[in-house]
């Protein structure tokens, strides 16, 4: 059950979300009993925001933080409403939406490829917040976030 | 001279970051005295976020915000320099950067098309701090943020 | 009956809240349609931050800066359960807490005395955002910020 | 010569900034390399923000945050300054100043005593950014911030 909760919540983001698709992210994990969250994607020419230094453009990473710290919120709420009808909870799930978020950019965004990883750092009924962290693929910290959302 | 500096910031905007013509933004007005800048874009399909209202992606929503209060970061940058040579204006501005930023959602982001205006509310010679708001065509305020940028 | 409610709002605040009356904070101006708060403290020597400077201390303005926004919170709340018992209304307010702040800077708290000022930029039944900005009596802004705030 | 450098940055604390003494804070730890800072304090009448609860107020917390982050950024500043003069050095902790806070409110402020950790995640000659993190004598944390610091 809670398989299928998961592959609704993968396949909502990468099918549905035209958006997520121009990012070019993947998901590699997520864990249920944790809501933790792990997104990846490739640098790519359009993703570029300094041509000099040829680093990511930080309403990438924004974008990234945000949508990777989404999908902890989005695990956290499917298991809030554990036990309900799938079509329930695919409605609670389009329901949530973020409500602010932090982002702070740590390094020049420079890097082959990314890994952006969610944990939540409060779990309510309504509100979550989840801590997200983007990194290149030598593990460096390029930026750190924070994200309040509401939950359907 | 002010108009020469604008024109350099706005075809380093247009023409050089990748990432924002993908956003499909325009720059509608940027102002030298005041550094004030307005961008906006209309409604595409590559940019929705919520396939089931039809709204903007909270990382376009992020990414405009960011790039926005950017635009008043630079022309404040390019003001603190003033009278240096246009080389040593253009190393400046491709040197600054988002420190961090925070985005409240307001409401969600329906409409055709968005208009995206930032002011700043701190000037100074190596930190400038923008307020930033994203209305849609009907003047709703989607969405507004606080940007804190490292001036070259 | 609205005058009712904002009276009980300005006692729980000054008489119930210990933390308040060390803050040295008046209560100058609460209205009810618009859920604006306007709270005022004099400079006192407990509250410097910064001996050489004679500035306030951050942790005041961060203070000063999350309880008047709560203030237009509460007002928002009562307004929600409008027509509740003042019971109801009471548990409601208790009830009620900051769920996340940004604070931004902006210039040195220099003043004899100070006013904050908080309006909301977003009210639902769940969720209320202020914006809240401090000034001293010569009306320069020192701090701004955005608060978020879990209604009752 | 490290020890002289945080026991002035411990006495600028301790000695010299009123609202500190009001907060009641101890400084447990310093250290140099990692710039990490403890803080703690007892739960105190004058703290309290919710009677009914018997919580801190939102405003201490705040106030501790700050504080704590500002303390690594403090040691950041005194070892870019490394082999400076300690007038020099003096000058530089008093120019430094918080530019922008978060603050997330995770859960309830209960406790007999409470203990603040900063850490350093972003470490420049200007900018400064700490993570601090607020727990009660259990462990139980109940708010994390990030602050960005700029550096005499």
């Amino acid at each position: 059950m809670h398989t299928i909760v998961l592959e609704k919540i993968k396949e909502y983001y990468l099918e549905l979300l035209p958006f997520n698709k121009v990012l070019g992210i993947g998901i590699d994990h997520l864990d249920y009993d944790s809501c933790e969250a792990i997104v990846s994607f490739p640098m790519a020419p359009e993703l570029v925001g300094n041509p000099v230094a040829g680093i990511l453009h930080g309403g990438v990473t924004a974008s990234v933080i945000d949508l990777t710290g989404g999908l902890s919120a989005l695990i956290s709420c499917a298991k809030f409403h554990e036990g309900s009808s799938p079509e329930v909870i695919a409605q609670k799930l389009t329901a949530s939406a973020t409500i602010d978020m932090r982002v702070d950019y740590l390094r020049p965004g420079k890097g082959r490829s990314f890994q952006c990883k969610s944990r939540i750092i409060r779990a309510g009924s309504r509100i979550v917040v989840s801590k997200i962290d983007l990194v290149n693929e030598q593990e460096v910290r390029i930026a750190t976030g924070t994200a309040t959302y509401l939950i359907g």
